[in-house]
């Protein structure tokens, strides 16, 4: 009913105890007749209007209340004592306090007495007052426990010196056979599956019992509750025995379900006395272009008039929630693990990836060829990213709608307890090459005139934006990425490529000085530079593509002869530096915190007389970044006195920033197929220490 | 394409210009070989990093130029003339500007030579150059006038310190006859529907033609397509004679259309030497949930790369617009028109409502029955509202989803030339009684909490977010005046009423004094404490209903003895308090800035054991407010020495604001069928004087 308010404003009935509001006054009528009972509110007040149900002709009244209740009058009587009785008039008011809750039901009264002209009594209005304390509590002050009422509970605000409870989208499965998203099922499988819900508890204050036909109703809008379920715990005497609740535990009935998109409002139990009622809150969904992640969870208590008259919400409290964002690791985050496809044909890369990946210390994790059915881009099919909150965090696979012959990986072989999943689903015809993950990175943190980015940036490649046709990233997945919000994308063009990937012609590497890292970007430019100073030292006749099966070698002679060659790598230039300019302009760069590296490309035919580029010799931008050690594809560079000069050029580059280079001979397997080393690879990474709603928007 | 950027982020690539943010540079290669001729653009520079093209082994460098170039080192050279030979580091770049446009192509020139460790020369770069001065111009200033590159014109700010340009929709029809709203079809249909648009104005410098191959392209995304058109004003040589001209200016090809949901991009020509193209921008669409407003228009300069590859953009120029929000008028506006129906059995009414509002100096329209076929309901069928932009207003009518008989009215009747149209559509089922716009007000400027509401806040009614069941009013409806954001709604609780609208139990009337408004609310409290006094004071027999048709009149006493009626109206009294404190709390309000009004209500079975209440006598709350003077139904109160107590009790309450009591007689033709005065009238406003873009938010 209320969807539309959640998303677009905060709906007014609801702003009571926000803060900085005022106190929440509720208006009640006080007339003569039978004594009224009122169930009261502590931390609220009452207010009678005391003219409107005077009888008329008072001229005057007087109050008189037990020891629990507190008043005032307003505008305030002139007399010393309020015993005596005080001129009524048209705006006169009673506020009325209760400072603690009730023992008992009615356990308290104020009685006005209305006098007329000569102070005679025309009658009497009498309350019969009984107090409760209620609180809906949260983590709002982010610290992993869930304090009692935080005046900021009821809204949400980012930075370090910011409030504002956080949820998880519970993405993980506990179930490790016949496993599926916890989202997918609206109850609690395990035990195990509260960690990945926010505490929430109910604390009420009062008599054993609420006074006749009074109820506490918790609601949720229905935008809402597309995003969340909340459960409770059960009572206690639901349960006798332990096998009973051993077989309870696991089916669910210890945790009922209060709210669910079935379910908007629902009545929960009453405690009475001094009691806290635990409650789950699960997040359902990612922020997203129609949802902003935040979410409201209500708690009214209800006033009953009588049948067939709804019941008033006489006081609600409220809890304001923000979804965690689905968050990327860059290449300067510590590896955990390290994922490649064994295939028919590429042993040898293999060979390389063991030895580094042992070398550094990680963990390899290899996909057989009966998962990966000879789909050897473990980069290109998912990306690993995290979720955080201030009492759980868990990584998260998110699967791109790719889906080549590795489409069931993600979800079978990585979803799992305390490992979450994420997709986002596209039209067939909407997906191309630009919607694998290759096509998708992150920078280190950075700093952008004076705005941070602790977290970095999203880079991701489109078409440019004044083509009339071009590919792109399909729109779920953008859309899905800008609503994260914490780590705003950057598009950049990568249409110009055969194949479209940013990692086609970019990387991060960690560095001890400026920004803690370089931008590394191939250019054809500093490729020519490096063949011309080869031909100038009497080189000419070194040879690429020495000693491969079905690769022509070629003289440094013959690509610098090449004219053509030299025209398509001036237009791949012209990208790259086009490129190069957004990247500074977005992320605070500088030219010093750029390397080129030497890498030529040549155009190809795709449609008739449409081209794109491809690497001419493997692409080493396209490498994996494990803490210091490179994994860069083996170029198979001219030699000079026996040793690669390519390959020498880029460790000369990398050893300046105590990197070190281990180059994989990825040619054949990789290299031949439009691809390299880090399009067959993927790295999941330890998360960022710094905790995202520690930003400041 | 960039669809989702547009909404979610600013796209990366469109920056460049953005005000405070750095010169855009464009990076560029500078290597020997042929001279290449580069096009500038004024305003930004060419970075060529001189390490990265230079030949191999090169370790000086020199630069000379023409005196429109100019040009700078970093880092900066260490000796004091420039033309000796600069020693070359990996960091060496070169900072290329152009201070204005060129006459003729490649009328600058720019050259570097390299030289080896003995300053022998290895080599020499030179560039020809051309340079035009570029603006994409809109009224950011918000003035009227179109100024020359605001350099804030990118973006958009609220306040009086803010800027940016607006766009109107033109939902208003330049034909009278077989009209349909302008946005409704893709060309300009008369002269005068320019002034319905944005003038954008694209200022062009520099020699007659662009160098071969280089070109001018509009583009915007495809999120912001559906949001906008935009039209140029066609070339000159296209029209030869007046008659032709006449057949043009109706058929359009005057303004050929630029860009549209179907053309995201397309060249506009570039008209060399000092020129100016007047551009049209045309709003197809209010903000709504999926919309913020915002809509970018772009312009680049492509660089040709031969046949079969996409130019490239070396400089993109960015407008930023917001569509102007539909805006209500409060009470307290100046009238305009008033609008009601004609039926066969409301002469009584009419003759009242034509005597009032000639009085009071205004145009009464009157809708005739063969357009409203029996339906009275004028309030419910439509809203008044307008929308403002420094250069055009018109006022726009909301037209309801109730759809009632009246349904054609504001399409057919107010849709016309400066009067606009839009609503929202929704499913049947999903349309209640609440989706009448009975239950649509907005109130005056109001400030809270120290936020200033300069143009109120809309009102409307639901049923309570507690509620498992109840009436709303229709997701499509609040979503759409949400978006608005202006004057941002506030949702009372109105589903206790049969008929469900907000204008039964409350309005707003002008007043001398404190917030120049009074809320008058219904008040059953008020009612009994009337009736109870006239019975005191021996009137227990005075009859309410005397002298009408076809109703039993009944004594006072008969009312005060009716306990169950006692009761129901203080269910009632509960509601409009709820109510009370809403209003008090989210528009600022203090008891003395409201009026209590003596109303009853008695409730009735609607379904099943489900009771709403309707008014037991006219309920004159129900008013229509038109400056200073009120039409109140007549509410056929009991008689005091010949004067209806009701009435007179409304007009001493009202007397103190200076406002005058008219009471019309609507009691067979709309009380009875549950409405009164203001739901059979409607009244189109004078707009605000205060600038909606001014406000802060």
């Amino acid at each position: 009913m209320f969807q539309e308010m959640s998303v677009t404003g905060t709906p007014a009935f609801l702003r009571a105890r926000r803060s900085g509001t005022p106190e929440h006054h509720r208006t009640c009528s006080l007339s003569t007749g039978p004594p009224r009972g009122v169930l009261h509110v502590v931390g609220t007040s009452l207010k009678a209007i005391l003219n409107r149900s005077a009888p008329p002709s008072s001229k005057f009244f007087s109050v008189k209340c037990t020891s629990n209740v507190q008043y005032s009058i307003s505008p305030p009587p002139q007399e010393t004592s309020h015993l005596s009785p005080i001129p009524l008039n048209g705006n006169s008011v009673l506020l009325i306090r209760m400072s603690r809750a009730s023992q008992f039901e009615n356990d308290s009264k104020l009685s006005v007495r209305y006098y007329g002209e000569n102070k005679e009594v025309l009658g009497k209005a009498v309350l019969h007052l009984t107090a409760v304390e209620i609180s809906l509590d949260v983590d709002a002050d982010r610290d992993g426990v869930v304090e009692k009422n935080n005046p900021n509970k009821g809204s949400w605000k980012w930075g370090p010196n910011g409030h504002g409870a956080i949820l998880l989208v519970n993405c993980d499965s506990e179930r490790s056979y016949g496993k599926k998203p916890d989202t997918e099922q609206n109850y609690v499988s395990r035990v195990s599956d509260l960690k990945d819900m926010s505490v929430m508890v109910l604390r009420t204050k009062g008599p054993a019992k609420l006074p006749e036909g009074y109820k506490l109703t918790m609601h949720i809008s229905q935008g809402d509750a597309e995003s969340v379920r909340v459960f409770r715990s059960g009572s206690a005497e639901a349960v006798n025995n332990s096998l009973h609740k051993l077989f309870y535990n696991y089916f669910v009935k210890d945790y009922p379900l209060v709210l669910s998109s079935e379910v908007l409002s629902q009545e929960v139990p009453y405690l009475g006395g001094v009691a806290e009622m635990t409650l789950y809150v699960e997040g359902l969904r990612f922020p997203d272009k129609d949802f902003n992640g935040l979410i409201s969870i209500n708690l009214s208590l209800l006033e009953p008039i009588s049948a067939g008259l709804p019941e008033t919400p006489i006081f609600t409290d409220r809890v304001v929630f923000r979804v965690a964002p689905w968050i990327m690791t860059p290449n300067t985050l510590e590896p955990v693990e390290v994922f490649v496809c064994s295939t028919s044909d590429n042993n040898q890369f293999l060979k390389g990836m063991r030895n580094l990946v042992g070398k550094s210390g990680y963990k390899l994790k290899i996909c057989h060829e009966y998962v990966n059915r000879g789909d050897r881009w473990m980069q290109d099919e998912l990306e690993f990213g995290y979720i955080d909150s201030p009492h759980h965090r868990f990584p998260v696979v998110l699967d791109s709608p790719r889906d080549g012959l590795l489409l069931d990986f993600p979800y079978n072989e990585l979803l799992g307890p305390d490992f979450g999943y994420v997709t986002r689903v596209a039209q067939r015809k909407d997906v191309s090459s630009l919607d694998s993950f290759g096509n998708l990175e992150v920078s280190p943190p950075v700093t952008l005139n004076g705005k941070n980015y602790p977290l970095g940036r999203i880079i991701i490649g489109v078409a440019f934006p004044t083509a009339t046709k071009g590919r792109n990233m399909t729109k779920v997945v953008q859309d899905f990425l800008w609503a994260q919000k914490v780590q705003e994308p950057i598009a950049l063009f990568s249409d110009w490529l055969v194949v479209g990937h940013v990692d086609e012609f970019m990387t991060f590497v960690p560095a001890p000085d400026r920004k803690r890292f370089r931008l590394l970007l191939a250019s054809p430019d500093s490729g020519y530079k490096l063949f011309r100073g080869l031909q100038k030292n009497g080189h000419g006749q070194a040879k690429l593509f020495e000693g491969l099966r079905d690769e022509e070698p070629i003289t440094v002679d013959d690509i610098l002869n090449d004219e053509s060659l030299q025209s398509e790598n001036n237009y791949v230039q012209s990208c790259i530096d086009w490129n190069r300019d957004v990247l500074k302009r977005e992320l605070g760069l500088e030219d010093e915190d750029i390397i080129d590296l030497p890498i030529l490309f040549k155009l190809v035919e795709e449609e008739e007389k449409e081209y794109r580029a491809v690497a001419y010799y493997p692409d080493m931008v396209n490498m994996i970044v494990l803490g210091r050690n490179l994994g860069i594809p083996k170029p198979f560079g001219p030699k000079v006195n026996g040793r690669c000069a390519l390959e020498a050029e880029m460790c000369s580059l990398m050893e300046g920033l105590g990197l070190k280079c281990t180059f994989i001979d990825d040619f054949a397997s990789y290299h031949k197929l439009l691809g390299e080393v880090h399009c067959g690879s993927n790295v999941r990474r330890e998360p960022f220490d710094f905790k995202w709603w520690n930003l400041e928007m």
